[in-house]
């Protein structure tokens, strides 16, 4: 049984709740065990079982500070989800498109996003 | 040389106002003779030199008053671009989110937008 649309839209909520909430345990049990991350699109992929936790940790490194923000709404497309998001870091904001696939339990298979740190911005307002 | 983003948000600018202005000889040239079109995802895949002009005769047989709004920063990645846009049409609005990747003159050479006609919803405001 494919995951419903709901059972994907709350997979990104998490992503971004326990993303926020500093639980790295939390967050990386989204991702099914072969999971694939292109993120930013373009750098080495990070791959599953420890893809996520090695992505988790390399971030947290550079920017132990940044949280995320769904920034429009989540298209959800058969197994696949697409949505803007916001990285905010140290008083900047970088703009990011997500692509993400999901398995029949709605964990994460693969996450791609576009975005640059070239375009970190002051936020808007 | 690569396409710059300039050229490339250039020429997402000019796919959205090509196509709100019914210029369907202008928008079609705004594609590679070897593209791919892939919108919405999942859909039978139309493909270059002609499949650009059949994706507007197809869409605008099925929705002529179809309009086109970027609703979101354009992301550009290397080749890439990425950002979310609205289709408005007979009062509804669907959300849509396109990744679109350029040859060298930022002509598009493929466009893949996430989007479901079930997800139509009222104009915000």
């Amino acid at each position: 049984v494919p995951a419903t649309p709901e059972d994907i839209r709350s997979s990104v909520t998490s992503y971004v709740e326990r993303f926020n909430a500093g639980d790295r345990e939390g967050w990386a049990a989204l991702f099914a065990p072969d999971h694939v991350i292109d993120d930013p699109v373009g750098s080495p992929l990070l791959q599953g079982p420890d893809g996520a936790g090695t992505f988790w940790d390399n971030n947290h490194a550079i920017a132990p500070d940044a949280k995320l923000a769904i920034s429009g709404p989540i298209v959800v497309v058969a197994d696949e989800a697409a949505f803007p998001l916001e990285i905010q870091v140290s008083g900047v904001v970088i703009d990011v498109i997500d692509i993400m696939g999901f398995d029949d339990q709605a964990r994460i298979r693969s996450l791609r996003a576009w975005w640059n740190l070239a375009d970190a911005h002051p936020p808007a307002g």
